[in-house]
């Protein structure tokens, strides 16, 4: 139904270019400024954190994507978050955007700026300017690499994917690329993703299926239950892949696009949370059979987020007590009379009661890189999960030591 | 007002003995059987974990006490948390009341039963009744520093305290146990402790004195954010000072007896955080000024339990930008334009915004055993607080290989 595009990324889909470059907002060596181009104004759509403190960049963004829903480049810097600085923050992100605009040839409504890095300091609008000089001249298909380079603060491998799907005989592609790490948990924390398609889609059924889309992969990925101040997921439709205009919610196409967007985003929100700052494995908790979605979301939620249900999956120790111990806190009603809690394959916990499991069975499952912890909540039939990673001592070693 | 007795507990009061041995449920050489005896029917109020999921003895000791408002003694084991086992658990539990409530000549209703470790596993019965006889034979007054030895989990310090104050010309006198570690935080998390009192203090007022004292109190510590199954306070007033009983929520002994509770519970809140698991530091934090206390208490917990403020704490990194970040996502409305963060004295942001400031006063402050953050919301005059402690290496280690 839907081919992956290899090496596939955020130019994948018609008509995109983009460049990493270094422009001195790191140390000069390191890239640290993205840019990602659509050769055709591109409607557009974006979910923000709903962080109540939200950097400059971001701001400007939220305010110039919600009153045109179009957009010509996505610039985002590292190295700073442009974030808690008054009026120098919100003024050093107007003229990056107006002098990208004027390269571009278009409005500074058109363009979409980030940044991500440490919070406090105002962006060096100089070297940003520089910037998009520099990746202006490096604009490519082959640049997608670079650009996610670009954005990468703590990550460890580069978030790209992409897919292309056949709709009413066209070729459509979606690709993405996104940064994580530390500081991802529902409702964009220090995160970051870029959307480009080539399909015909219109602004409003392109937010909708954006926030949609979030909620069910970025929003369900936890590192470690902190939320940031300027993360976002954008989206460009360029439509030069010639459909026609996908403006209906309940049409087939929609339906087949939401689908494919899902993909390539549930792919990227794995990665991030497999990629979670000193992660060695990615866990992913499923409840089901719960009496209703809210309650599988909260008790799915605890468990992803509790220290000590991390600690144990990186200690690779089979502690379902914890799990159990998570999902009561949670603030979920339940009866615990009725859970089962699984470690893989692997029944460890019957009606809330200790099973004589097979604890080398459960070692082979949590020695795995995926490990999945499914809580069988007997009560109904809604599910939910959350993707999240094991806490390690390189956690508290790369967050003891970030800022300084 | 009240001065503090050296090397007081939990037998400080008129009235009390304690024992704490090694009955068998670990590992026969490490103490894990505590009781605590007062040599009158005293009233006795508890407050106990909101976790869903409740272990079996702690079943138990809230059906009695409700029922009952008495108790004679409390018994508590460690090494084995007697929970998610079903009715063997029930049992387990039940037989040892009966058996030290036969040893004690009283009903079983009026012994507290309490059991901390590991989830999972049915308390051996058989051990814990050795453990009530070797309790009682060794009960003595200099046994309270035994009691809390078994009670002891993963905590590094024993903690015990007490005070003696006047009231109306009797002498009163307030002491206890707690033992905390991993797993702390408010309503209860595996944190157990254990007050008595010579005071004579009706039942009710007991209750209510107990709630209020452990809101502002045991349930401002925040370890990781996971709370237990099985963990409690409870308090014993056995009437031996002479006062006359204290049964007017509204006279001004009420109001003293509080005051007194709570400059225990406090001192030992203080000591549970101070120790949480891998600490190297207490950290407060103080959110002041605020519109009203919930706004307060929200985002106090928020910051006390972020892993990125955490281990910039462990980091001794004046990263006041994952301060306010922590703030902005604890779901609490707030204008962030008029918020000031301090570490220690050292003013780090004034309004929402980044300050120039001295980062090696700031580094003094972090170099202490104790950190105080304070944000002031400059929005109204209500004010909360939460302690907790730094994240570290050995949180990890201990954490990753407990159960096993």
């Amino acid at each position: 139904m839907y081919s992956e595009i290899k090496n596939g990324g955020v130019t994948s889909a018609k008509g995109y270019k983009a460049a990493g470059v270094a422009c001195g907002i790191k140390d000069g060596i390191k890239r640290d400024f993205a840019m990602v181009v659509s050769e055709k104004t591109a409607n557009a759509a974006g979910v923000f954190t709903r962080n109540v403190v939200k950097g400059h960049s971001l701001q400007l963004t939220l305010k110039n994507l919600r009153a045109t829903g179009k957009a010509d480049a996505v610039v985002v810097n590292s190295g700073c978050a442009n974030a808690c600085v008054g009026a120098d923050g919100d003024e050093a992100a107007l003229k990056v955007v107006e002098y990208a605009a004027k390269k571009l040839n278009t409005k500074p409504e058109n363009i979409i700026i980030n940044s991500t890095g440490v919070i406090g300091k105002v962006l060096d609008w100089k070297a940003a300017v520089h910037g998009v000089d520099l990746a202006f001249d490096a604009l490519s298909v082959e640049g997608g690499t670079d650009a996610e380079a670009a954005i990468m603060t703590t990550d460890t491998v580069k978030k790209e994917y992409a897919v292309s799907f056949e709709l009413n005989g066209k070729t459509i592609n979606i690709g993405g690329m996104a940064k994580g790490s530390g500081m991802i948990h529902p409702n964009m924390g220090t995160m970051i993703s870029v959307i480009t398609t080539d399909a015909a889609v219109s602004s409003d059924i392109l937010q909708r299926a954006l926030r949609e889309t979030a909620d069910c992969t970025y929003n369900r990925v936890s590192v470690d239950g902190d939320t940031s101040v300027c993360d976002m997921t954008v989206i460009m439709a360029n439509g030069l892949a010639g459909n026609d205009e996908i403006s209906d919610w309940d049409s087939p196409e929609r339906e087949l696009f939401s689908e494919m967007l899902k993909v390539v985003c549930e792919y990227l929100a794995r990665m991030l949370a497999k990629d979670g700052e000193g992660a060695t494995k990615l866990m992913e908790v499923k409840v089901v059979n719960a009496e209703n979605k809210e309650q599988a979301y909260t008790i799915a939620c605890a468990i992803a987020k509790s220290p000590l249900v991390k600690t144990a999956m990186f200690g690779e120790d089979a502690n379902w007590g914890r799990i159990l111990t998570a999902a009561g806190y949670s603030g979920a009603e339940f009866n615990p009379d009725t859970v089962d809690v699984y470690i893989g394959d692997v029944m460890t916990c019957k009606n809330g009661c200790a099973l004589d499991f097979d604890e080398d069975a459960a070692l082979v499952v949590l020695k795995k890189n995926e490990v999945v912890i499914t809580v069988d909540m007997k009560a109904g039939d809604a599910w939910d999960r959350m993707w999240s990673c094991d806490f390690s001592y390189d956690y508290v070693k790369i967050n003891g030591s970030y800022r300084t």
